[in-house]
């Protein structure tokens, strides 16, 4: 929680009214504000684990780093909504905005009235206060706001400090960054108010409808078109916004305000069920407290900025997925139908392609019990649009970036035994996706055994994304005895090899006529024209991007010296990725890109070739260089989830390279100690006493109590619960994991 | 009323129920069914006069001639719906459609279930009642159902004659050739439902909501995207259908829908203002009498035929404008913005390039006290869309036709007195639109002086009704005094002129260049590449599309004599249309096409020319031609009372040739005897006592008593009440009206 002046008084009076929770409080550790600034793009606001409201503060849509609502270097809020996207590089949601204000209910600009002159206010960041169950913020305009939620319902208390009338904006027009097609509010009576929000957005299409009780007599609606008076009571239209007016001197108020994607009546069920009274402050401890049941899933000894970082990446970890059916389980789907379900708990904002490296692995180990409603909420997609997802979001497909992610998340839960979905027909929906001509590249793919270049644009990188994911498919069906759909997946899951040029020792876009495309520049990420480009990256990155067989690449590389060689040079090769590369390729060391996903297990790399002292390095090295305690805390999108689950994998001295096949390989530990506490009441405890910034070097390693010759151990290891014992030290163990026995090996 | 053996049933029953009015029914005369085969399309079902609501059958959608949603070669009906266009030449509306039936809610074709399948029966003509206040069909599926309305509510009684459970399929899917965006359906109680139908037509937009009481409890209401099962009581998305299910054995079910615009809130307070009990059999007589009220503004003396075919007329005039607003005056407006209104009755469905001919003069006889709210509706959608309307409908601009075709009909209800607007902001509005650079053509139009046949598709066509429509704006302006405008527009309206090629007698097309358009054949009517096009007409047909300055036309023509001999010539000449020439040009005798718009003024023309025998003879022929008493008994569209209205004032003897100058030219008058009732109970007779079906030329005539040299009446001459008396013959008079003195002349 990040103190200020007008935390201390909020702080004291709930020290005050609140028995002290005997358990140990790890939301004082976290900061949201972390990824805040530059271009983290996190989610600021309050909320519990994985739920369906996002409440938080929204400044005025400014581009590519408010996709969030919310940037650091803002200080106008014009509204608190309630759901965000955490992390994203594309803008979405912001829906259902209240923003309190008093006095006049427009104010004059020039000519023209503007509700919106009226409703937004300044604020600076020493008025507010910022955790995940609670915000704060003293607004410049005499409000004073505090937020909290349950699942499904934000909860505001408003106080106004001015001797003017007291008003509630209810913006259904302003989100983020996207375009309201439909809009509805209506007074039910005098503390109710319902209606909706459809918009085309970065999700083509969604909708949410709320149902707003509040706890002081509403003593007027006014509706309006924009900022066009349009009456009172009732509204429907592209843009709609109201106003609700309260008694002069009325100082504190109440407002529950609960979402669905199905309708108004299932968000009054939702209400309902969720919050019966006015206790802001119950709610508030019951938020902290779920906070407080996954932050404690793992538990660190290390230094307060150690434990600041640490667990605000746990607490980012858990925003998304987000919760997406109401409390009788419906919700509504990718093709606006509405499932009636009361089979699993339906799950939406899987950033996919950002979340299968490190995320999912990490929730198989950490948040396994949501794992098989993750896997039937992408297999419920597949039954509403015919394919796994993309980037699903509310009721629309993005199919934002390259590869079926979906496909490796699926195949690792099914591997890891994890359960609780219908493997076969998961194993279907896997190859009917793998397949799908309609599925960019796929046709060109399965034509000519790799994607062409001058095919589409980043073919090579949705070839190196769909050979990853083939993998898990080659591995799902190898282990349910479908040989022939391993064959031939397998085949594609190596399909790497047919662009890898041993010639330059780089993956190598590839044309129709198998003629490699040239001139080549590894160092390009912009996009030129579309042909040999490559996804949010260069042929310097994508050349390591084969998690699912690094032995298969360091053969192809000749060896492990060449690879090595390779490598080392990747962490210190400069050049020009070219006019225009995108700004997602940032947190550079050499042509290592931190600030963007393709590159995140490559450090781990070196385990493969026999050299993880060299891992260690890295792994250290970015860890410090990239995550700190600051607004700009984290090198690029923070990628609901993704950036800080390295971060958590990492700290705890392993990392999942093949996503599907649950191998964990050492890295450097960031702590002493460390204790995941496991399903069952079992712990996994990691300890490396004499750990600390020069002894980065793992020397030698027991699992409980046996010495390891391995420079890995698996998830099955960490799931039975026991010991992990590094022994550290500030030179490399240079023969540590260097025999090939030792060594991970790709799962064929 | 169309008689059938069912209706002797229901109309004995009525009998026995119901007090025969002492006043004379005029609704026996009208059969709906004229026109609801061939290319009519006009609405069958029940409605009031210009009401909000017109309640009745749809057919599956099959095409242009389904425009209504109803053609009479159809034998399925899916649902009764609550609105629907007659007569135009475009589909749309068809909304909140219900259909009764009993037995399985779906029914298995094939390996799928069909709501539909269910739901849709046969039926026959002979089963059917129609009327203008109630219809009633006895369906094959044993459903026997009758309908009738208030200004904004239908009322359904079924009757369910099979021993299976008795249910009504509620279809927010289907209307008439639209498309469904968003719908909703709710179940408040166990007899009462409300929803909405949000539709992408032939008006880019368009939204309906409902109300909707049942007298019986709905034991079920199940709710479906199309055919797939999605719950009960309640359900959002673009493809929603319901069906309520009653208990078994209930024979009688009634249910009244209340429709608006705004909202459902709104559908409500229309329900509880205009129908608060269940008396289908009141509703049905205070309907019947609405239209009695408005039939018998003309009384006619003819033959059954005649009577019937004169009525029906009238019953197709009073159709359109639709209401279109609440009970307390809201309505969303064409900009989908909801508008608080109490000022004045807002009415849509204006189809003005047809209308403003013939329907709208006719208006200002005997729909007086209606015009001032139609002005103002018109006034209203520039304050809404920024220019005055088009082809308006619901809240969408169809911008459907050439012409901005409101202008016209503004100025003649302001130079005929008839207030009730402003006509100053009028006149400001009529000038905006007519120099509004988006308007297509216009600033081509006020560039060269005429729209370039090689600048714009149906260029030609365009500027004809341009210049019919700034003739209102000229003479209006004169009125005021404003000279300028006087001036300016006057030109405008004679640019015919620069388009009419003396060599040929043609309005010939003219390209940017100043040269006419070549090689040009005057026959053609159909689009080629547009350019030299005309719109739904071609070269004979618009050379007369003169009828705000015939005498200049005539002029133009060299005098009399060419001008009669090439107008003699349009009534015979044959010529090819060429390939794929709109079916709307129909009608045909010689080029001249009755079918549609564009030439119903010009058969009038030969009065200018000092030979109204010949008018006489042509407009005689047509009513005999192209009105019978039968389901084609229009020889092409209807369009919104058009061709009734042009039946209408020919019937009485005269019509007005210039839109918006108050003077009717005398033709051939139909009956022996005609009373127009006029505001404050004056009466307008006319005469015709030796009138017969040889008798067809006006040998003299006589205004209250005095000879009258003129072959024209004004405006005035009929309002002030009066009595015009023709004699007939059955030879030309061929001295009567041809002095120039004795002739129209156009009012510059």
């Amino acid at each position: 929680m990040r103190r200020s002046r007008y935390f201390v008084l909020l702080f004291n009076l709930l020290l005050a009214a609140l028995p002290l929770s005997a358990k140990k409080d790890y939301t004082q550790f976290v900061n949201p504000i972390i990824g805040s600034g530059g271009h983290g793009h996190v989610f600021v606001g309050a909320n519990v684990p994985f739920s369906a409201v996002q409440l938080g503060p929204m400044n005025i849509f400014k581009g590519w780093d408010w996709c969030s609502g919310y940037h650091y270097s803002d200080s106008v809020i014009i509204g608190f909504s309630h759901n965000h996207l955490s992390g994203t590089g594309c803008d979405d949601l912001g829906d259902i905005s209240l923003m309190p204000y008093s006095g006049e209910m427009r104010t004059k600009r020039g000519d023209d009235h503007h509700l919106e002159g009226a409703a937004s206010s300044k604020f600076s960041h020493d008025n507010e206060v910022v955790s995940p169950s609670y915000y704060a913020v003293k607004l410049d305009n005499g409000v004073n706001v505090e937020l909290t939620t349950t699942e499904r319902v934000g909860v505001h208390r408003y106080n106004y400090t001015k001797a003017e009338t007291p008003r509630v904006l209810i913006d259904l027009f302003n989100g983020i960054g996207n375009k309201t097609y439909e809009a509805y509010i209506r007074k039910i009576d005098d503390t109710t108010v319902e209606g909706y929000r459809f918009v085309n957005g970065w999700a083509p299409q969604h909708k949410v409808f709320f149902y707003a009780k509040f706890n002081q007599p509403i003593q007027s609606l006014d509706v309006f078109h924009l900022n066009t008076p349009a009456g009172t009571d009732e509204l429907q239209g592209r843009d709609v916004k109201a106003v609700a007016t309260f008694k002069d001197g009325m100082k504190e108020l109440l407002v529950k305000v609960a979402i669905s994607s199905v309708s108004c009546t299932n968000a009054k069920l939702n209400l309902e069920k969720e919050m019966t009274g006015w206790n802001f402050d119950d709610v508030h401890q019951v938020a902290k407290q779920k906070w407080n049941d996954v932050l404690s899933r793992i538990e660190i000894e290390g230094t307060p900025r150690q434990k600041t970082i640490f667990y605000t990446a746990m607490y980012h970890a858990f925003i998304a997925p987000n919760l997406y059916c109401d409390v009788n389980g419906d919700f509504r789907g990718i093709d606006d139908k509405v499932y009636r379900n009361n089979k699993f708990k339906n799950y939406t904002t899987l950033s996919l392609w950002d979340t299968y490296r490190t995320l999912h692995p990490l929730f198989t180990i950490i948040a396994r019990k949501e794992v098989p409603d993750m896997m039937n909420s992408m297999l419920s997609i597949y039954d509403q649009n015919g394919k796994l997802p993309i980037w699903p979001l509310y009721s629309g497909e993005t199919n934002c970036m390259p590869g079926y992610s979906s496909v490796p998340v699926i195949a690792d839960a099914y591997l890891k035994g994890i359960g609780g979905f219908d493997a076969n027909k998961a194993l279907d929906y896997m190859i009917s996706t793998a397949t799908n001509p309609k599925q960019n590249g796929v046709k060109d793919f399965m034509h000519y055994g790799y994607i062409p270049a001058d095919a589409i644009k980043e073919a090579t990188s949705i070839q190196l994304e769909y050979a990853a994911d083939d993998m898990g498919i080659a591995l799902m069906a190898k282990k349910m005895g479908r040989m022939d759909v391993y064959h031939t997946f397998l085949k594609r899951a190596l399909s790497y090899q047919t662009i890898f040029d041993s010639k330059i020792n780089k993956i190598h876009p590839k044309m129709k006529d198998g003629s490699w495309y040239e001139p080549y520049d590894p160092f390009l990420a912009n996009e030129r024209d579309g042909v040999g480009d490559f996804c949010e990256g260069n042929g310097w990155q994508y050349t390591f991007m084969v998690p699912q067989d690094p032995d298969g690449l360091i053969k192809a590389h000749g060896g492990d010296a060449a690879f090595v060689k390779n490598l080392d040079e990747l962490f210190v090769a400069e050049g020009d990725l070219g006019e225009g590369a995108p700004p997602d390729v940032s947190g550079m060391v050499g042509q290592y890109a931190h600030g963007n996903e393709p590159n995140h297990h490559t450090p781990y790399l070196y385990v493969y070739a026999g050299h993880p002292y060299k891992t260690a390095e890295k792994v250290r090295m970015l860890q410090n260089k990239f995550y700190t305690n600051e607004p700009d805390g984290y090198c690029g999108n923070e990628d609901c989830g993704q950036m800080s689950a390295w971060h958590i994998m990492s700290a705890l001295g392993f990392y999942q390279v093949n996503p599907s096949n649950g191998i964990f390989v050492f890295g450097s530990p960031l702590f002493k100690k460390a204790t995941i506490h496991l399903p069952g009441g079992k712990t996994f405890v990691i300890t490396a006493p004499n750990n600390n910034d020069k002894n980065v070097y793992i020397k030698s390693a027991q699992l409980n109590g046996r010495n390891l010759k391995t420079s890995y151990i698996t998830y099955n290891d960490v799931m039975k619960g026991g010991v992990l014992n590094f022994q550290m030290s500030n030179r490399p163990n240079k023969s540590f994991g260097k025999a090939k026995q030792h060594r991970p090996v790709s799962a064929k």
